[in-house]
């Protein structure tokens, strides 16, 4: 993996064919530090067979994730634009987390090398983390993920050509829409640097920009296509992959996708209803529909992309979006968040307990997708469920003892956790960006994203003394 | 219960022996109208056999609150002080529910049988929570309270008389603390009149005072006996009634209990410390630690006394508030909120899917003050807090939507449905009141309190559609 990244460093050198990129040297120098541990790590280990217990698939998830975090700052960190470490460290776990916070303004003339690089590291994340749900995390069994265990996800030898077929399929589809995405934007007027970045960033559900404008300066098409690729991240690969295989529908019968697309039916609908009904005389149909969708599927879809500053649309608004920012998308997705399909689960035993309430004796069954939801499944989501509000409580106090506001706090905590991108309020909402924070909540929100990345339950788990004793 | 309810109306005329109650006339119309109920009632059932099916016991659980509470708004609205419906309903639903959230400002110069209608309304909903608690709510098996369950909440013939002894026992140790908080309040410089309002707010874990600046007029003695009693009023008064018989040292044994009181003792500690890092020249370490430890456990036992506007003690103070929120006092006792034993129960929860995932083959048990705890009461409980979580946002929507600001609509939907009093921010904080909220906001905020004192789900069953279906 360090080896792939040193690879991927030289890019945002070599794709600046044009122009000089300003921070080559850094380029080089952090390409070659990923890529002289990456030889010494396969020269170390070599000879030894890859043994796969749990034990050991928790510490190498969890510790390659912060690694390549922390190896992904280097550019950033060895610039000449003398960027801190807590700046560097953030950048770089926002960016491969794909959650999109960013510490930089100036955006505009930021040097395109450290654009690039930006841009990449989030596309990366989006491909690493689709990898981890199909071939690690239902193995793990962490979160309620076992739910969508497969045969393929099971490690067996018989298992293991399903998986590289799998995998295969997986990047082929990934890439397949990043092109896709790159071509519509470049058509539709973006120019070839712009439609590269917003390419990478919208289908990794990333959502760094190239301006402190975020796609606030693209016209309404643009936010349409944008929305669109938006959605395309925040649904399960594996799920294109089946359909690319000739099952077709499976997609549109699958529950998780439909709830995610009546929620962004339904939300954008109401608020934009709520916009014509305070102030009819501004309201423009098709630009209100337009901007409110974009922006509530930014955040459903964990992006974190900001076509206006929307936490000043009014109290409705800002509180639509606080409660959004929890959703997430689909699992098997770029997008983070709680997930939908926790929300499903609850909503399965808020039912049955009512079912059972009135009805002491009757005998009732648990399906999701088709499939029967075991008490370990629901366990598992509890325990996930609660972990997260844990967290989101630990480091909102943590935040809120450095004296930020608690609108900050509390909606700083969140969008890290959740892997949003942009919190609420003047200074790290959508019109705002984490450079004014301390540095101290610069580390504290980047563990934070890499938490909640990892379905946090998987780094407290390597954290516990238990884990160690065995 | 409409007759006892008439009984009780007439107590606050009575009560002021030496001067004369302004609005007796409005009592005794109230009083009347409750009478005339109760007797119509009683009439138009004799001869009916009671029959104690679940669906008849959630129907009049749910329906005596909602009626009891309108009811109990008929002094405020017939009174000559012009008060409107809304604001009516919402001081009897806040009184009921001993939320102790108020419309009112001016309480220093208010009519005196109004404020003593408010604090026996309060001390009512507390003795009236204590008994559904023991008679009704292991019985209906909403929200976990199954864990709660004893012989003696069986409905057997058998289990009957040992519920009489409980209920005289339950009944006996309120009054017994009550008396005890009334004498100690006007030994320690409270008038006669204050003394009897605060010792059966404190008791009911209420919080209506008889000042705007709430118990803010009172020294630092005082404080720190109404901490004591309201500590007292959020501990399972079941327990206390075991104590009595003889069962000495359940009541520390009981992990309930145990957790509460460690909460109460660490928070305060930390937020003190805080305050003094913060700012060690305006630090007495005795009064900002009595002053913290009162605030705090006002909250946690979702009494909703102040003594100072915490709201405005920095950032972390607000943050802390913010959750502590959500905590509540024991089950079994007059508090609100999700109540300690959950937090408990999440926290088995998670600790058993660490080990899980450790030891995928270990057999695990989970016992809760030595029983086991069965995935039905699991499941139960996670209904309950995806309702909870679910009526604050909708509640916090609904406030939104009104233009309150996120903090007012999000602390204002919390504080109801926890039932703790103040909620956060300029208007509805601890210096703050409820007056200046529209009326449908009031309206609805009145429900939600109604609804968090029925555990939620006890409202939620009997307004779906399945219910009437059967």
């Amino acid at each position: 993996m360090f080896v792939l990244l040193s690879i991927f460093m030289t890019l945002p050198v070599l794709l600046l064919v044009q122009s000089t990129a300003p921070n080559a040297v850094a380029f080089a120098e952090s390409a070659s530090i990923c890529l002289g541990l990456g030889l010494i790590g396969m020269f170390a280990t070599r000879g030894y067979a890859s043994d796969l217990k749990p034990r050991y698939m928790f510490v190498l998830t969890v510790s390659s994730w912060f690694i390549i975090a922390l190896l992904s700052a280097l550019p950033f960190f060895l610039s000449d634009n003398g960027i801190s470490a807590a700046d560097a460290f953030f950048e770089g776990a926002s960016g491969i987390t794909t959650t999109g916070a960013t510490v930089f303004s100036g955006l505009d003339t930021m040097d395109r090398d450290l654009l690039l690089w930006r841009s990449i590291l989030q596309w990366i994340g989006g491909i690493g983390i689709i990898g981890m749900f199909v071939a690690v995390l239902p193995f793990l069994r962490v979160g309620g993920m076992r739910l969508f265990a497969t045969e393929s996800s099971e490690w067996t030898d018989k298992a293991l050509p399903r998986m590289k077929t799998l995998s295969r399929g997986l990047l082929f589809v990934y890439l397949f829409f990043s092109i896709i995405a790159v071509v519509t934007y470049r058509v539709s007027g973006m120019d070839l640097f712009d439609a590269f970045n917003h390419g990478l960033t919208s289908i990794a559900t990333g959502g760094f920009s190239t301006s402190d404008m975020s796609m606030g300066k693209f016209d309404d098409l643009i936010l349409m296509e944008a929305t669109f690729f938006m959605m395309i991240g925040s649904m399960p690969f594996f799920l294109f992959v089946r359909e690319m295989h000739g099952q077709h529908g499976v997609l549109f019968r699958d529950q998780q996708v439909r709830m995610f697309l009546t929620l962004l039916l339904v939300v954008p609908l109401l608020l934009t209803f709520h916009e014509w009904w305070i102030s009819p005389d501004q309201f423009d149909p098709f630009h209100n529909y337009t901007s409110t969708l974009f922006n509530v599927t930014s955040v459903v879809t964990t992006t974190g992309y900001a076509s206006e500053d929307y936490s000043a649309w009014g109290s409705l608004a800002f509180v639509v979006f606080f409660f959004l920012m929890f959703v997430g998308g689909c699992s098997g997705s770029t997008a983070g968040g709680m997930k939908i399909f926790r929300f499903q689960l609850s909503i399965l035993i808020l039912r049955e307990q009512l079912m059972r309430l009135l009805h002491p004796r009757a005998v009732l069954t648990r399906n999701y997708n088709g499939r029967a939801v075991s008490d370990e499944i629901i366990s598992s989501m509890i325990a996930y469920t609660f972990i997260f509000l844990l967290c989101l409580a630990l480091i909102t106090l943590a935040l809120a003892a450095m004296e930020l506001d608690f609108v900050t706090a509390l909606s700083g905590a969140l969008t890290a956790l959740t892997n949003v991108g942009p919190g609420l309020g003047e200074i790290i909402g959508p019109a705002g960006n984490f450079g004014p924070l301390p540095d101290a909540a610069k580390w504290i929100l980047a563990v934070g994203m890499l938490m909640g990345r990892l379905e946090i339950l998987s780094v407290v788990i390597v954290l516990s003394p238990a884990f160690w004793r065995g």
